[in-house]
């Protein structure tokens, strides 16, 4: 059993710490009035950034819209039933995948910057699409525990107009938006009683 | 200031859980000779489970593959460059999306159930299949962060034959694999030096 010797022990969460991130986590509809910081914003961004994306190409961009102008020019981009929790949230990400992520291979996978070239050109649009999305959803779900770990309440929502935000916020072409959200201290009655999880037995199967 | 008062202070991850979670955590390439137990595979899922989903529509589903035949069923419809790997794990995940998933909508989301004909017939096909798609690879952030929770390393890949696969192993074609992850305790160099991440300037934005 030499093995075990060699092998790092790898820490786990703690039960606390599980309830921050999954457990007691849930999906705040109002807010505090208490800001978030721009440096808040960094600093949730710079911890989520490191967990894995295929050969490391980390497609997902976030634009972080402030109140002010910023917000309202995204509220009126929301569905009805998210613009209330929108106008009222402290800060907002919208989180887009890049269409051109491949442009940063020889930077962040600099022992084949060659890996760049599979994914060039219009031949390849269809596949750099499908990795994009992929990879930068995968970086959604790591984003959302990433607010939590701050102490902050994420309220992530699909419904809005993504062309009408898109070219709101990215004329150019090149960022497609897939997600929007609330980030802040949840506010009076933030959550609904919660909803139920399916049974292990319509999720897990074995082999 | 009353809102202060009646805003529920959210905990915070301290440094340990953020290393264990995102900063220290790695991408496992070989696995120590450990074996990983059925309860811990299933107490994956308890954790990654409560993360939140559009709707709470939950369409991920986990096909735990085990050291033995159904390891050697699925090792060869992995990429040459991932057989090893996935042959020497403990236990592997593949991750599939339901493109059923709206069948469980009276259950999850029992304020609608009426939400199901949304989704239903070949009409929405397409709705349902880009609804689950994202939502599924939600929950793999979700899961490659529950992996690590449990002192376990993860490896997820996308390089294998995702057709193959399904007709392994979801031969009546509802559920459609997209991520395959093995899971284990690390072996000897277990990992590469770390990749760069994007500089924040080449991901965010502000508005």
């Amino acid at each position: 059993m030499t093995e075990l010797a060699e092998s790092p022990a790898l820490p786990r969460l703690d039960d606390e710490a599980r309830a921050a991130l999954f457990t007691n986590a849930r999906t705040a509809n109002t807010w505090a009035d208490i800001p978030v910081s721009d440096e808040e914003l960094r600093s949730i961004w710079e911890l989520a950034k490191w967990a894995p994306t295929s050969a490391n190409t980390q497609p997902l961009r976030v634009l972080y819209v402030r109140p002010g102008e910023g917000r309202d020019r995204l509220v009126k981009h929301m569905s009805d039933g998210n613009k209330a929790k929108t106008e009222s949230a402290p800060a907002v990400a919208v989180l887009a995948y890049d269409t051109d992520f491949h442009e940063h291979i020889p930077t962040v996978f600099p022992m084949r910057p060659e890996m760049k070239d599979r994914f060039d050109g219009d031949a390849n649009a269809e596949l750099r699409t499908s990795h994009s999305k992929l990879n930068s959803t995968l970086q959604a779900g790591y984003f959302i525990l990433a607010v939590r770990a701050h102490g902050l309440a994420a309220g992530p929502m699909t419904g809005f107009d993504a062309a009408g935000v898109d070219a709101e916020f990215f004329p150019d072409g090149r960022f497609k938006s897939f997600m929007v959200i609330n980030i802040g201290h949840p506010g009076e009655s933030a959550w609904f009683p919660r909803l139920p999880r399916l049974a292990p037995e319509d999720v897990i199967t074995w082999a």
